[in-house]
């Protein structure tokens, strides 16, 4: 199949003039007496140049989980409504946002962003998309903040691209799509993109894919590959993976996001502290400074997109405090209104509320206020 | 290295003579006012038998993940502290349960069961196991009740088994550690084994064992595939394979019993139910009946093994209310006391204390009060 760009952006730009998109109901939020900032920090985009590359891509052969969501999400023609959506930055998405009381997307290009290139197609792509996304930002600083992305699996390029985008956008944070091709961070020949970051001040959203091939074989029936299940699983135990690997000793000040209410992690940190010292004694894992639970309370925050149930952002306000958790919505695979009405409506104090609506992001993302 | 089972059990009694079991510290439980009858729901043990078993197993190669605790747990000689507690039924195990005021324990063969024997040695071990265990149930029924073990793989002789045990011994529930050769129980094939257990109106607790092969890679360092993560992994995976495969459906009535805190499904009902509607319009998971979560509270109890935090009680209390959670130590390799102290100290009613303690145990498991 021919890739022509032109063809596709007529087609979504006809489904926006047309009102085609936008299938959430925009209701107004509930909201409290208190005006609150609202920063979603979990919001996804796309540029032409990945559509193209990720249409390419989708015509040959890949044992990834993610080529099914490759397949369906870019490959159809008219395009589907939410790569409509995910090209869309100041039409639609302003529309729905207005309607909905939200102040800011902190945009990021959609999983799995440019993980599934080569590295040399990997960073150029980064870097186009990067740049196309710091001009939406720079037009509407006070609707749109940015995480860039970067190629993982070039990591000393990726450092470079994590100081460009710092120096000339002013980026507030990165972005990575848990494994490449297979492989996690844990692994040190990847630790330059930690030095970078612990360095720049800026936190790394550690956002969900599908589950690596390695541990594959149980999701591959009922969908449950998918944000019912595998991406928690696969970002979760990413996340682990960090932190019993040392990444948090080597670099202490280095902050990571984890969407979802943190993939699962809070509801297991006892467990995981309780067998952490036993297995360290039998010589099973190497030695840590703190305690597992140590690390996730310092060196991560988490997200609420797309867990929008009082019972858990009570049960993680407990066990992490107001300030290590966010607003998000995960746009547009999640509508905007119902995340503003599960915060607006949470039985949480308005100064939690503001922290996590606003206030973290503020001081996380380097969002000026 | 030849078998000699009365030197192994020779060294374990020297060892029980010796007192040198019972790492555990027994502290006198703290204790309300009310007097409550403590039954521990997920407290594991193992038979000379399936000992010898195993360490002609540890002699073989085998990719399973659960190698590493065959070999380190039955093979060493003398027997590591783990084996000897798990062969002892009635000498240390009641000292501690006494001293820790732990009323009985429901026991089970210890994971991964007979689940790595070809079909004919796991059906002839899960009868003489079965048939020992309940010698000792007979012989103080007040301390202990049972859960069976049979042969996942040889599904027709299951059921047999299933109603021998029953009808033979009274016996008021089964174990299953997950996954039997890498299958989950999704799989129709097995559907005989439910069909059992809801005709006996028998639950089935299904056990944590090793991730199966098919997502072994990313738990395969730091000892990842342990308790501390991928025993919850691989078991709250198989669970939701159930839920989605329409187990519920063809059963209504089954009841599965998942423990440590019902291995992170419930942190994610309220996700599942929004993911699976979108996930069956879009054709990639078949019709239920219910919502996924509706099954999780209809046909499932969760315990507290081995998870003993109290804000992960509460959190489970909310989400499933005190009719669907029992207390369970996991041992011997949680310790007693804790568990005890745990459970006593909980900031919770006593009605719902003596449901988690005992009531629904003696109502699932059939266990006179």
């Amino acid at each position: 199949m021919p890739l022509d760009r032109r063809t596709l952006l007529g087609t979504w730009s006809a489904m926006l003039a047309a009102g085609a998109l936008g299938g959430s109901t925009v209701a107004t939020a509930t909201g409290g007496t208190t005006r609150f900032r609202r920063i979603a920090t979990e919001e996804a985009c796309t540029t032409p140049d990945v559509v193209e590359a990720m249409r390419a891509l989708a015509q040959g052969p890949s044992p990834s989980l993610d080529m099914g969501l490759v397949r369906s999400t870019y490959v159809p023609n008219p395009p589907t409504r939410w790569l409509a959506a995910l090209l869309d930055f100041e039409s639609e998405r302003l529309k729905i946002m207005d309607a909905a009381n939200v102040d800011m997307h902190v945009l990021s290009l959609s999983s799995p962003g440019v993980q599934m290139f080569d590295a040399d197609l990997a960073c150029s792509l980064a870097t186009s998309a990067n740049d196309l996304m710091a001009d939406y930002v720079r037009r509407r600083p006070q609707r749109f903040a940015m995480l860039a992305s970067f190629a993982p699996h070039a990591p000393e390029r990726a450092a470079k691209e994590m100081q460009r985008v710092v120096d000339a956008h002013k980026v507030g944070g990165f972005i990575i799509n848990s494994h490449t091709f297979n492989e996690y961070l844990d692994d040190p020949k990847f630790w330059a993109i930690f030095e970078a970051a612990e360095a720049l001040q800026r936190p790394i959203y550690l956002h969900p894919r599908q589950p690596s091939e390695g541990m594959a074989v149980p999701f591959m029936e009922y969908s449950m590959s998918s944000a019912m299940w595998g991406f928690a699983v696969e970002t979760g135990t990413h996340a682990l993976r960090l932190i019993l690997g040392g990444v948090f000793d080597r670099f202490p000040k280095l902050q990571l996001v984890l969407g979802h209410m943190g993939e699962g992690l809070p509801y297991y940190l006892t467990r995981i502290d309780h067998w952490y010292p036993i297995l360290f004694r039998e010589g099973r894992v190497a030695r840590l400074k703190m305690r597992p639970s140590d690390y996730f309370r310092r060196n991560f925050l988490i997200t609420t997109s797309g867990m929008e149930t009082h019972d858990v952002l009570q049960f993680c306000l407990t066990i992490l405090g107001a300030d290590r958790i966010m607003w998000a919505i995960d746009y547009p695979f999640e509508d905007m209104a119902p995340a503003v009405r599960f915060m607006d409506s949470a039985p949480i104090s308005d100064a939690d509320k503001a922290r996590i609506y606003s206030g973290n992001a503020e001081r996380v993302f380097h969002i000026a206020t």
